[in-house]
């Protein structure tokens, strides 16, 4: 007899105009009534599988025993393949496109020991259109799972090799110069940068609480800090954030838009000189 | 005695901004702790009652037994009636207002059945103002229902046929040319119509893969696709959608920006032709 | 044996698009199980502390027994203190930062009885930054009371009128004009006051059904509804909300954009006359 579950976390970017998620629950609730459903959100940007893998990577270490249904999925209907990837000893199974939105956050709980496609299709709700597979493939999927069925027998085996990987952008290192990137800016409009304080200590070989920031054509100097307040209202520096990575902040304002800077976008940290003082601009041109 | 019930299923224009949402759920929590409640979306746009009949339509094949609470109702406080509608043998019961947002998906699980007129205030919260219904009318007797109290002991029993109905479009033949309507516009900016390829076929009696469709100054010709990515990206075509109505579709990107159509706008549909090519623009004027 | 909690009600300015919602109540599911999170709103505007207390006291008096999780607090991760406080003999605890956030709640169900800074590091997650108080704090301390820890065991113990009070604007009498001031503007547009009918009546000691309403160089005359419908489509007036209090409310319009009125805007509110007739509009000044 397999394993039961009684969560099932759920990620989307379906929003919150539409019925989309309450459906998807309510397929769930006819089929396995005792799951409660925890949603991570629905607000991720329409068909941004990066950003969702993110998001959810970020969640994981968090998340109590149960099934993930993450559903980004701009091929939604084509021949890509729909995966169930089970990790930790049957711990988690996650569901989603095999398109690496699953990847960063599997990886973070020690990789996929199993998997299956999900292609066995008298397990899949009938439906009038191919286009929900959230509705007709993941809720009756993660149903079967949280009651006890094998995850070998809602789909077909597949090597966990031959998943698609996710794409985390990793900080390169260019002669002591950090080249790194936002790869999230949060409601706050906080720049959450892909490295550590950690990484740039081991970088650097040296204890490091100031950090020359290079973006466009801005260099400023910025002291490292362990909360928002602590810049001083107003002020922008980087700031330790809630998983450990660094973010350009202001505190109470939004650091996104006073440097003027998005997702994906490039910055080089350097080591910080304490000259400068903190949070100083020195822009070579003004805007 | 009556049926009891472990599932209420909610649907408001109320947004996420306000604590509404919240304290519904709260009234319900109070009253009947063992009930689950699924959101199917709170994210209506203010006072749309028909795009709140339609997104609960599409949601309503999907729900589980249960109490369904729809509060899109821009005649709160008047004298409006509130009702509830039972369907289905019991299986399900509708509240909301008797403005025509319950009929399209009571008609869908087999229309009404029994009804009452919410007029029984003992049965009410005693409120500071009488603006807001669903805390005050709709989770106290979904609470009550839920319980297993019957549906004539919660209000005053109505003629079934003396509710309002609701107002969903239907297509009309023009000698061949199906005149149709975009009925919803979701957040990925598909068009969808109120019309499914059988409805094509049966019209002009012919197998249908390509579509003529005109709107305002616009002729295209379009392929009918069962996926957003089979119509390559960036192309536009027909899809249909996870309800089984068409809607037009850009792979990746919004059609309603790409053709700038919105909700409640007409679109003809003729049998298209093979020589124009799939998503060849061939406006008689620019933009 | 303490008493043990079955629901929290949760209130942030996390918003919709990231996971930070959805990571509190994993932390919660994973120690607590047995416990229902009812989301008041996470939708309220970044670091609005006056507003979240607001909403959270609009919702207090339907809230069932249990614990309060209010997270919105632009000091995260500086040293301010993160409280839990106990209201009417343990059926509430809430917990949040000690910025004035809690208090109107914490008011409207008695005062505060018992209260604990949530100082003991051991209760509270390892994080890998400490800028995220409802995963690290909140959601433990939470789920300890719900397991039936007592509250003196989760924090130490603080003299609950050492803690910070809430900011709730009262109206002035001046010489018989209320000086009241727009506290809220729901999705709606209506412009919730800080004044009730029987405030007007205290005040001017008549029957009052009709209010002069001056708001910068406009002066209007303003009968009072029970409803929005009952104003008329298009127009304007005051109504009893749902909280008891009067709101500048157009019917099935937005009144903040017609009045051009926003949150903390001051109003001026004087015996109305019935010559002026209901919804004229006076204005000294033309816009």
């Amino acid at each position: 007899m397999s394993r039961t579950y009684e969560t099932v976390s759920f990620i989307s970017d379906f929003g919150y105009e539409s019925e989309h998620v309450g459906v998807v629950k309510a397929v769930l609730r006819e089929s396995a009534p005792h799951v409660v459903v925890i949603d991570l959100t629905h607000g991720i940007s329409p068909f941004d599988v990066r950003g969702a893998s993110l998001s959810l990577a970020r969640a994981v270490p968090y998340l109590t025993e149960g099934i993930v249904i993450a559903a980004v999925d701009p091929g939604a209907g084509t021949q890509r393949r729909l995966v169930a990837v089970e990790v930790a000893g049957g711990a988690g199974i996650f569901i989603g496109p095999d398109n690496g939105l699953l990847a960063p956050g599997v990886a973070l709980v020690g990789g996929a020991e199993r998997a299956v496609i999900l292609d066995k299709e008298e397990h899949h709700l009938v439906a009038p259109g191919s286009t929900f597979a959230a509705r007709d493939v993941f809720a009756p999927i993660a149903a079967m799972l949280c009651n006890g069925i094998d995850l070998y027998e809602v789909g077909t085996q597949v090597d966990p090799a031959a998943l698609l990987p996710g794409i985390v952008p990793i900080p390169r290192d260019e002669n002591g110069t950090l080249e790194c990137e936002v790869i999230w800016v949060d409601r706050f409009g906080n720049c959450q940068l892909n490295v550590s304080l950690d990484d740039l200590e081991t970088a650097w070989n040296t204890k490091v609480d100031r950090v020359r920031v290079s973006f466009g054509e801005n260099i400023r100097n910025f002291a490292i800090s362990t909360s928002f307040a602590d810049l001083g209202q107003g002020a922008t520096g980087l700031v330790i954030d809630s998983s450990g990575l660094l973010c350009l902040a202001v505190d109470r304002s939004s650091a996104a838009k006073e440097l003027s800077l998005g997702e994906g976008e490039q910055v080089s940290l350097q080591p910080g000189s304490t000259d400068l003082g903190v949070s100083t601009p020195i822009s070579l041109r003004n805007k």
